[in-house]
């Protein structure tokens, strides 16, 4: 549950996706439309004069897809006054007799009727970085007929370990910075006759917390990767729960497959599918994949959980990991990620395990 | 009277205090911090033996200072965690005896006494930003003594017409991102059957709005300036209201003073001095000031709102301004500003008033 007030995590969510500039951000992303406008308009027999939601329109894109694939009716729910250029754009596009723009957070909305398919684009950084989602789910749960599709279907998180240069460069970072606060202090000492020395200790923590355990956006290249990928969570986006989503655990293993590196870092990330439903499959599926990509990759890019310090892999190793993602306890939409990591050489000699902790911010 | 919820306020406004990173960037702006020190250090008369109270104390410096300069007791409230920061600079200084750190916003602050001395930093960009001085009156309503001094005991915002690259280069920027907009208009159409040429208003006014309407903050070099600054508004600290800063007016005039040049945006800064009060003046005054200075000036810099497009002017013309600025309708510590430029000629041939708008961000 949200420990935050609604206002304030109103306030302080919504305020990016009132701008075109960022709405054109997503809008650009290739392989993010190309994913959905496959999804959509190689599935026209899922929204052939068929009800749909669209969860979060934004400038509308999606639920103009689904109109011009065949839909009766598109309800396209939109919290900011993003909504009046969604509105805009459907009666530019000539959708405007199916195409229904409701400004509003889609927890207070009421619809006229339930919905055959509910669209919508909901993956933050790592999947659930924003926890969108849960609106999605509150809408699955009050309008999705009992017989009805989701877009996309499933969706699933990712886990590497990888080699990088940011460990050493932060560690840098947070050195220099403690340089600059030795002069600091020095100085405010001999002008201004205080001593700020008992508080090195606490500029040092928020500089490792602001450094290195703060994950970092990444398009990592592909060759970065040291060990075998592995899924954290599948998720059943007609099944899932807010609760399961809340806190995620997982037992993982990563077989290294490079020789003499280090494990400076993790990589996470996300794929979803459109795949329909059991009853009421793709025709075509589609999967929007936000892994490492030679061609550039997504503006999801990775996030990366720095390990401080490396730990030292050969090929033939394996590592074996206690993942665990839960909601940051001061703002609901963050996350909190911890990583246990017990490195296991071929010889099957195990390591004591090192944790890692990192915040999404 | 804020327009925004508490809640939601104080969430954002305060976020940024609570790092010593920020309280860092303060306590190493040399120009502040010696107008400060000098003030407190050489008007010790109005200090030894006394109650002061430091409305916002950050990391407790002035607190401190005030302490090292003979109070008896200094109140030391701060609204942030950064309160926890302050009490052990405080303990580590020698000075727990006399500052008492409180937690705790100074709305809701009860003290045991009344104060002989209110100290604070209060002051935001271009003066009122944050308005946080609404604070400093409130504290000073209810805690100072008849007779009670201020620190600072009076500000004044200066306004003056400048050169700058500024604005053409934010026009460019404009007409970059526009062109931008125009190959994302053909691709989307293109690749994905939707026409977004409808917001091209829109996203263009957005773009407006962002490059070349908002405040920018810059460290100007004094030749920049091309007309005799003038006072927009001097304030004695003992009298203001809230009433009086929240909406402030002024006409002014500028005698240009250098040839053929264009005022390309108009400069803001502030000044504040430390002259105690009538009864109970200062033997040492000090000024702090943020005006564009050759040595580089503070952390405020000045604010820069830019005139586009620019005005001709050459040495012996003046412009003629009405200056506006009023708190932002969606949150009262943002500004908004206005001003009508009318440029009259040596000749005394005036041109029609132009109208720039500019936001406080
Ligand atoms: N609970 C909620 N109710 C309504 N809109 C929401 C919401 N949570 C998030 N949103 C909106 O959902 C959008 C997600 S971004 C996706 C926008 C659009 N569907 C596209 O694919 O391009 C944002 O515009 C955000 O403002
Ligand atoms: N209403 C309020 N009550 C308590 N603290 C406040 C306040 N409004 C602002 N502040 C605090 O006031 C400080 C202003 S910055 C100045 C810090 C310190 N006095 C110095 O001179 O270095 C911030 O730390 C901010 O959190």
């Amino acid at each position: 549950a949200p420990q935050v007030d609604k206002g304030v995590d109103f306030a302080n969510y919504f305020c990016t996706y009132g701008y075109l500039y960022h709405q054109k951000e997503m809008l650009s992303d290739r392989v993010r439309m190309d994913a959905y406008f496959h999804a959509v308009s190689r599935n026209k027999h899922h929204f052939r004069d068929k009800a749909v939601l669209d969860v979060g329109t934004g400038s509308g894109i999606l639920a103009i897809w689904c109109a011009q694939a065949g839909a009766r009716k598109v309800y396209a729910v939109e919290a900011t006054k993003m909504a009046d250029h969604a509105r805009e754009l459907v009666k530019g596009n000539g959708v405007d007799d199916i195409v229904e723009v409701i400004e509003g957070s889609m927890e207070d909305v009421v619809l006229p009727e339930k919905v055959d398919v509910i669209i919508s684009e909901w993956m933050g950084y790592f999947l659930l970085r924003e926890s969108m989602f849960d609106s999605v789910i509150c809408a699955r749960d009050r309008w999705l007929k009992p017989d009805g599709v989701m877009y996309p279907s499933h969706a699933r998180m990712w886990l590497a370990p990888i080699r990088s240069g940011l460990t050493d460069q932060k560690m840098d970072e947070v050195n220099c910075s403690m340089n600059d606060w030795r002069s600091f202090i020095e100085e405010t000492e001999s002008y201004y006759g205080v001593n700020m020395s008992v508080l090195t200790k606490a500029y040092r923590e928020e500089n490792e917390k602001y450094f290195l355990k703060t994950s970092l956006w990444c398009n990592l290249d592909p060759h970065q990767i040291i060990g075998t990928p592995a899924v954290i969570k599948e998720m059943d986006c007609l099944q899932a729960t807010v609760d399961e989503i809340c806190t995620v655990t997982s037992q993982l293993v990563h077989p290294i497959n490079i020789d003499r590196s280090r494990i400076s870092a993790y990589a996470g990330w996300f794929d979803v599918q459109f795949k329909g439903s059991e009853q009421n499959p793709a025709k075509d599926e589609v999967e929007l994949n936000t892994a490492p990509d030679k061609d550039g990759g997504t503006h999801w890019g990775q996030q990366v959980f720095l390990v401080n310090p490396p730990i030292r892999v050969n090929e033939g190793d394996k590592v074996n990991v206690s993942f665990k993602m839960s909601r940051a306890k001061q703002y609901h939409r963050l996350m909190d990620i911890e990583i246990i990591s017990e490195l296991e050489l071929s010889s099957g000699k195990r390591f004591p395990p090192v944790t890692t902790k990192v915040a999404i911010e």
